[in-house]
């Protein structure tokens, strides 16, 4: 039989940090949510150090995503394309903007190669970074891969703005939660 | 109810194509495949025209790929994304060459930076091309994205050789058929 379908899951814990009605006003409380998706994630041991969430232009969560390339054994499944994944799902349109609304990535770490290229189709506005590539490098052993030289510049070209250095302290610090954890690369 | 599962599904016409038993020996044969599941996927509608496949050392098929953007309403449903997605599934492991074995994932043209991207973490150890991106950007209005400026380097100071132009002609046909049949670019 070939491959008919692929599901991918996020884990249980994430529905009771779920709040329809909060309001997450500002890039800082947008990159703590993210954070925080992180941690969780380390804390209950269901997949990588790695959190993000695309929110509307009111600062509501679209949806939710966590680094789940272990459980779910799938490279793909880092925290921005879950995120991704989810919002399109629950909005059903491939690009989140093209009906004119404004939609934010916020997320803990400098995106991959693989999550910085879907960044591009996926239908965002605005990209809020907590740690750098630098930083997640230094502190773990994961690969950030290969990016243009100006990745900031072509992501802006292309109308979306980036922030980044978002809360970086908060994001640092949950890679050395992971490593004490027993984390290992992925 | 935030996000908690995402499913993406191939189109049952995959089915008809799949012959466990075969064995596509060469890269000619490989992108051939590739290209014939792009061409399906433009005359049954049932996604844009790009195809891709996973083949083991041997060059039997371990999973399919096209694309399903529109289908899915999901910006990550690249073909190539389907395919290491797929693979990954049926194999039960995120880097499909940690055990030893080698994999080569042919493609009916050049990766967009998404896949780009997502060819470093699914565990390749080859990327047989048809269309050139140039090629899908003269033909249609499909966009590649940025990549580094040495994409091919990158990928094979990685471990993962590049050979590109295969069977092109064939490849560029395919944006063609899809033009007569009247498909947009998404």
């Amino acid at each position: 039989m070939p491959n008919a379908a692929i599901t991918l899951t996020l884990p249980a814990w994430i529905e009771q940090e779920f709040d329809p009605a909060q309001v997450h006003a500002g890039n800082e409380a947008r990159v703590a949510l993210a954070i925080r998706l992180a941690r969780r994630n380390v804390e209950h041991g269901t997949g990588g150090p790695f959190g993000a969430a695309v929110f509307d232009a009111d600062g509501h969560v679209v949806a939710y995503g966590v680094n789940r390339v272990m459980p779910e054994s799938c490279s793909v499944a880092h925290a921005e394309m879950m995120a991704f994944m989810g919002a399109q799902t629950k909005l059903r349109r491939h690009r989140l903007n093209e009906g004119g609304q404004r939609y934010v990535l916020a997320t803990s770490a400098q995106p991959c190669c693989q999550c910085y290229g879907a960044s591009f189709w996926a239908g965002i506005d605005e990209l809020l970074i907590g740690a750098r590539s630098s930083d997640v490098m230094e502190l773990s052993e994961f690969d950030e891969g290969p990016l243009p030289a100006d990745w900031i510049g072509e992501l802006e070209r292309r109308g979306i703005a980036v922030r980044r250095d978002i809360l970086r302290d908060e994001a640092r610090e949950v890679f050395h939660l992971y490593a004490r954890a027993g984390g290992s690369s992925y």
